[in-house]
């Protein structure tokens, strides 16, 4: 967890070898930067690294950690970063008629919960437009009929123009084309209406029902060219039973696709992930 | 759950002997009401029934319902109450400082995920103001400094104006008077910040710290004369570990919290809920 | 959940229809009959109903009420049972190599835990046999060795044996041909080491990992022709995190398995499941 | 988890200062010992680490490894300890006359699915005598009649003969006096039926019935001469309803006893645990 006392959070990644992390804690000793959490963890000859600590010297920049760190990683050929945990991330939210999601990441922005400075709502839809406006945010319309080329250079704009550090889809039910993904390189967060790799595609409540299942669930992903296959951040069910219709289990799926969205969100703000080969590190 | 095709919600209560389920199905048998949910259950010689369903003869008012039924009741003995699924109950919310479950109930009714109307806000504070000032609903700030005589009053007359079906009291931090108990006949439903009877009173995340409990949780209740004492409506629980601070606590608690008065909200609009001598009986 | 006071529980399901429940419930009023609990549930034009309750009058037999009841069952095209909670349920349990699932099941038995009486285990491997031996129970070892017509026959004399109520697949790594189904008419629960229909088949944790999921689950269902899609009973899963290996994610996985298996036994046992057109109603 | 790999787990805890992570794990790198899974955190001036991994270099003794790491130690004024993670826990089970915990401990050392090698049971009841001997085990009875010094030294004597690594109070019903913790040295974990703090003391179920609580718990705790309040190691909880009678509830309660007793096993046995000022730390 984000202490209050910590002051520097590092990640990193590199080919697994002896002797990584008495490497990497001798530079932070000689720095004297006490780490008060630490999670490492290797598989398959990859190790991962996360430290969260606080400067007992005098304080540095991020960008003097960063630099100061350069050589190690280069040596390790580590990727990694350094980062401020009271930073608010500025994020970009998608969303489309449904209101539950994107109301959930709002009230989490309004009350400070999570460190997230929300620039700017894109929808195709303007259901949410009146409550966006109401609280002085920039709302974008932006229909998407017809091909993706008629609307997303113009999401891409806006985009470029708010560069959010992260993009996050509250359930705006429009794929993304390879296109946008290349052009646009932030990382992007969806939230998937079903316990993946369960029910993809449409529907998945009307499946649910179908095939009797007793927990329905939602699944909160990076997003990538692969459709409902990026990298899974965090999931979660709840219970359903026989006397569920298919509306009921809509009003309860959506109750939890707004809780796996905001711990995705509070993970992600708290630098808590690490992308790796289709699959997340998410250190606890 | 609540069905889009249910039209009545029957609920009762009475003295248990041979025959009630009878003589009360019979009764809607006669109206031509097809009874799609029953649930009925008797515990120390007191008997809880909830009817949904829906009316084949010809559609006839809440009031007439209650006006037909009225000479079984008397026979039985029955306390009970018919309603319209589809109705949305008035509420007045109260809220002092802390925001994240004041703008989960916000964000429930701007999104109509829940059956409720949100008439007002009072506040001993004035945090969540701006917020409500921009969504074009009534505040009411009522200080609380001083002897509840002083503002109490005002409240009362508050709720009086907007005569709500239900007070929803979201981590509003001021104990309410047994006058204000008596003046106000309003159904009160309190969020705890922990899992009564667990860390009763002030500061429960400092004590579950250091009693080094694993699960913090959190309590829905019906407000009565005896604080924290109330019938409980819904708990749950979330997992910690040792990492988490105080502050951690409060954060992932606010979570839980937000989550548990939700589901309260949601049994009392679905009519699921009856109470009897200091428990609830709370129908699936 | 079945009260020691109980003596009659009655399970049904019919076309539905208005009056359904004022005529069954006459019916039990005129037998002076005490409901304790009803749960009725009516979708897609089909009622399900369970009755739980004491005798106020006489005491009569299963084979009583059952005739008796048997006018009004014909009269509403219903498929019914009378059932005597206190029965301890006749199982036979099939079992491989895997062992938590049956020793969960042996323990419970051990325990007087659930109404089951254990008649026989039968393998097609010895991993279990000294326990079995021990505990004087009949073990049948058969080898499943190449095809199913020389070794099915002999499993199917051990069930027409011990005449079980049930028989229980405690990680049975074998399919049951059509021809065993045909001839067995027993009810079949098996326990299948995935959340279904997600990871189908053989592998589950393995694909598990290879995809990246947070949860891992299990499912108990009844065993019909169509593999892995036999009517859920029950399901459930735990969290894992990046740093659980396939070995890690089968440890834990067993562990919810056996709760998972162990809960849909003690809902058969209480005679609360009616399957229903490849679904199950599960009643509270 | 518990890698196969992993050849050694290393637990410490020391007063917090700059650069210990580094004098740690610089340590294992001299030794040529690959770091798989490293945790640490501190908290309130206390530095706590766990430390898995494989020996890339010629194996050595867990003998040889804690004398070579002793002079760091000293110099940090740490507590310490070097494991085999392959080892089996020498058990002594306790138990009187409730069989589900019991029953799961047997089940769990049956089935390999635990590093424990359970080799006595000692009860107070006569009830799990025949199982035990069935199965070869050693069965002692020591009736708790009268005072605690009539029967205790014969229960240490029996400690002493198994020299356990781990004494499971399984449902135990008789508090071990603070001359028998005096002189058993033995961590001993006990498993309580209730959600601590909650229901402190006999009778939790009826306590939780009357107060109307939704969820009903268990705790395992280490047993210190403080009854019902040594530090926590798990707690999990299991949903109730209103229709649950006192009976039910100790039957569900019977489950997540089971479940939490056999987490806090495991984690024991996983070398997980570090105790300290009435807290635990529990690793992931």
């Amino acid at each position: 967890m984000t202490k209050p006392s910590s002051e520097i959070i590092f990640l990193g990644h590199c080919p697994d070898r002896v002797g990584l992390d008495a490497r990497i804690t001798g530079f932070f000793a000689d720095e004297l930067f006490n780490i008060l959490d630490l999670s490492q963890h290797s598989e398959r000859g990859r190790f991962f690294i996360r430290i969260e600590g606080s400067e007992e010297g005098s304080p540095q920049s991020i960008q003097t950690w960063t630099e100061k760190f350069f050589p190690i990683a280069r040596e390790l050929d580590m990727a990694y970063s350094f980062h401020d945990p009271l930073e608010r991330l500025r994020v970009v939210m998608f969303c489309s008629k449904t209101l539950p999601c994107p109301l959930e990441v709002l009230s989490r922005w309004l009350s400070g919960e999570m460190r997230i400075d929300l620039r700017a709502v894109v929808s195709n839809h303007l259901a949410i437009e009146p409550i966006i406006r109401k609280l002085d945010l920039p709302f974008y319309h932006t229909p998407t009929t017809g091909d993706a080329s008629l609307f997303e250079p113009m999401q891409i704009r806006i985009i470029e123009q708010h560069s959010p550090d992260l993009i996050v889809l509250a359930r705006y039910m429009k794929i993304l084309s390879p296109h946008f993904l290349g052009e646009v390189r932030t990382p992007i967060i969806n939230i998937h209406h079903s316990f993946l790799p369960s029910f993809i595609g449409n529907d998945p409540y009307e499946q649910a029902y179908r095939r009797g299942v007793k927990l329905i669930g939602a699944t909160a992903h990076f997003v990538t060219c692969d459709l409902d296959e990026g990298p899974i951040i965090h999931q979660d069910v709840v219970r359903i039973g026989h006397q569920f219709s298919v509306p009921d289990m809509k009003q309860v799926g959506a109750d939890i696709e707004k809780q796996v969205l905001a711990s995705a969100l509070r993970k992600f703000t708290e630098r808590k992930i690490i992308q790796w080969e289709g699959r997340t590190v998410v250190f606890h």
